[in-house]
């Protein structure tokens, strides 16, 4: 008989039932050989003799083991392993193990590691993130009084059933006024994807739009995860200038004349990192430029809610063009980062293909916050909670940009932002912004080293500081920090 | 100053008075935003050398703007658009529409459309689907309970900051110690990626494990979603045989020795569409196979939960399987369909790989959902709910499986399935499924046409049954109406 009181190992503090374990052991036993077919396994009694458990635990083990297809009973004669196991021997096995203990036995594509931004963030309480929304004014008790609304008002419980992949109906329909009143942008619900978060928008436009080899034009700074994005579909980049009004179009015009490019990737308003807004004229030119070299605009308009000045431009998908524009929007960026709705507009055609991949995707999104969601627009408890935030945002914006003013004066440079949760800052050349974060992580500040802004071509010393997050007296303790650690 | 010359566009041969045709420019600029309230007009005198028209034609046009109400003349300063701008009417809308109605002027790649399965239900109170579980069942009261605990009880509301891409730890902890104790998959939470129901799973395998022109190998039939998404990938699909005791792993074995197959697509428990149940020896044989010939296998196991007879086979992924599985399952399939989440299992490289492709993807899940069912399996309402349905629908498929037996004697063929929720009927050559299919819609029942479950090789004249989702009445009724529209 093998040696069991050995060879089986039990974790009695384990949450896993002890027969399942045992049951688990003789499977591994007959897997690597040790057990060989037709071997007969050990009595009952013997066996919880030898390991010290329950009789009745072992003869659950040995039902599970026949259930299971690895045993069989046998009259009279007791439990033996199956007889038409495929055999191995132990010390083959023992070497394959050895073998295959480290690194995988197939290959696959490995996509770019998840970049660094805020990787290294620990659990502080003050951290300048990269412009994102303050969730501690999330509405979340009116969000949860519409689940529950939801959940007693539907009958049968049909919004927990399959739901339309290109997303909730009612919610498409709301979106479509709602985006014509706040940015003239008239379109049909059936011209509305919705996604998880503007993300999901980027995905879906790289698959369908290039392939590999296929050229893509962006900013010299560019939101770095669509260049991972577009890369990760083989395609590659082409770098425009990004100047104080925005992409250089004409720079982009005289690349269109030698390079054939399938889109152009642009975050008009506001250019991630540096903020800036693309101008009307630039705007115009872009859209006569998609229109006779026939490429795709993938408008990224996910800073849309946040316009502090005069009213915000409207997006190039308002203008006159020529089903040339992707628009990609998020309710995710102004709501809360976790609750993950965006949304894709373009001609229906390219709709009904994205929301075909998005099928194969993920299938659908949630239903329930889409239906949600919807509920907080009609009712408006979503427009106030933009307002109430625009508002407090300004209030944050105007105090970070004064204090930046007061005590950065000349290590850092910027512009107040137009629009937008962040303050695009260069700092003086000589400061090591890898060194100034690690200084404000002792000091219990988290902020950016500006790796996350940094690409091949764009070496700007400079980070996205968010002002939105932080309350008044946030922002004060958060750049005396700051100061101290330059 | 807008670039005019370019903006306005005159037709010198229209019946339409010039004057007119610039008002209207003006009026379209005006409306989609490019002049903005307020704005002023140019001089009639710079705009007249601009355009190369008579000066007093553009005082016309500013006139017929004026008394249109688009603009307005301020003495000794000039013609302003109007500074509360009138409301779009309904043909400017139609014709706004218009512009996202005709074809592309970009071209892009089209996915296959989304697979018929469904297409054509209606809304009805009776539907026999392919296999879905009973919603009225699911305990969504339970789940806002949690969702409310949850919004009350975080501090600072973190779990609607971003979050973690591979999803929330506390439900990959939970989920180690459910996935071990009830199928002995002994995993740590850092092999766990939570997806949004195994479609992603199967999504990001295929993304990973296959390049174009490689091939993976499917069942001769197989889950269609599957098929498209691999072939989307641009793979070959290798088709072997099914039969009863699963995918024809000597046939593989036989393949294996031609070709060069990246990876094996099973859902060896139950079979898609056919339910039939892998043998524990073809599981081990394939095991072996995939070591021998480095392989991957994608194991879809979306309907481990639903097992009625004895207890349910191991997973491959619970066998020493050298990496060489990738275990997919679903949450969604046995709560709601709506409520995504599911899980793909493998070793810590390929799960970090999976991970940061998803990140690109859709950045992450839905953290309150994730945190809800989190707290659904620590306090056991989980499992309760599955121990319940799989009573309920047990006593449904055995009713169903009696009326097929004693009603369709001699026009449907099937065997009882021992677990899932459908009933693989297939039906006399001579009955003509698409019939049959309108037929029931309109004697008020929705069934499938079968055109789901067929592809280039399988065209058997089957349909899954799903009995899961309706009540004993209900399947009574149902199977009624399907006798009358044989």
């Amino acid at each position: 008989m093998l040696p069991y009181k050995s060879l089986i190992q039990l974790d009695r503090d384990s949450s896993i039932a002890l027969y399942i374990q045992i049951c688990n052991n003789f499977i591994t036993l007959i897997t690597k050989g040790i057990l060989q077919p037709a071997d007969i396994l050990p009595s009952s009694r013997i066996l919880a003799d030898l390991i010290e458990v329950n009789r009745n635990t072992i003869k659950l083990a040995y039902e599970e083991l026949i259930s299971q297809g690895w045993a069989e009973s046998i009259e009279r004669k007791g439990v033996f392993a199956l007889s038409n196991l495929p055999i191995r021997s132990t010390n083959k096995m023992d070497h394959e193990l050895e073998k295959f203990k480290s690194d995988e036995s197939f290959i696959w594509n490995k996509p770019p590691e998840i970049s660094g931004e805020r990787a290294h963030f620990k659990k502080l309480n003050l951290t300048i993130d990269g412009g994102f929304p303050d969730v501690r004014m999330t509405p979340v008790d009116l969000l949860m009084r519409e689940y529950r609304s939801i959940s007693r008002k539907f009958y049968g419980k049909d919004f927990l059933k399959y739901g339309n992949p290109k997303g909730s109906e009612r919610l498409r329909i709301i979106l479509s006024s709602y985006l014509a009143n706040t940015r003239g942008l008239v379109v049909n619900p059936e011209n509305i994807l919705i996604t998880k978060g503007s993300q999901m928008g980027i995905f879906l436009s790289a698959q369908l739009l290039l392939n590999p080899l296929d050229h893509v034009a962006v900013g010299v700074s560019n939101y770095n995860a669509a260049d991972e994005t577009f890369q990760y579909r083989g395609a590659n980049l082409v770098r425009i200038p990004i100047d104080e009004y925005g992409m250089d179009v004409d720079y982009l015009e005289d690349v269109l004349r030698e390079k054939n490019i399938k889109a152009v990737y642009i975050v008009p308003h506001h250019h991630f990192p540096t903020t800036v807004t693309m101008i009307m004229e630039r705007r115009l030119k872009l859209l006569n430029l998609a229109k006779e070299y026939r490429f795709a605009i993938i408008e990224d308009d996910y800073d849309f809610d946040f316009h502090y000045n005069n009213k915000p431009y409207l997006p190039l998908a308002s203008i006159d063009h020529h089903h040339n524009v992707i628009y990609i929007g998020s309710i995710t960026k102004t709501f809360a980062p976790a609750l993950r709705i965006g949304f894709l507009i373009s001609s229906q055609p390219f709709v009904e293909a994205a929301t075909a991949l998005r099928h194969m995707v993920d299938r659908q999104g949630d239903s329930l916050l889409e239906e949600a969601f919807s509920a907080l627009f009609e009712n408006g408890e979503m427009e106030r909670h933009y307002r109430k935030s625009l508002k407090v945002y300004k209030t944050r914006r105007d105090l970070f940009c004064e204090l930046l003013q007061k005590n950065f004066n000349g290590v850092i440079d910027f512009k107040i932002p137009e629009g937008g949760l962040a303050v695009w800052s260069v700092f003086d050349k000589n400061i090591d912004l890898k060194k100034m974060s690690e200084n404000a992580l002792s000091n219990g500040l988290n902020v950016e080293d500006g790796s996350f802004y940094k690409n091949e071509v764009f070496n700007v010393n400079g980070i996205r500081m968010g002002f939105a997050s932080l309350n008044e007296a946030e922002i004060q303790q958060a750049l005396d920090i700051l100061k101290k650690s330059l």
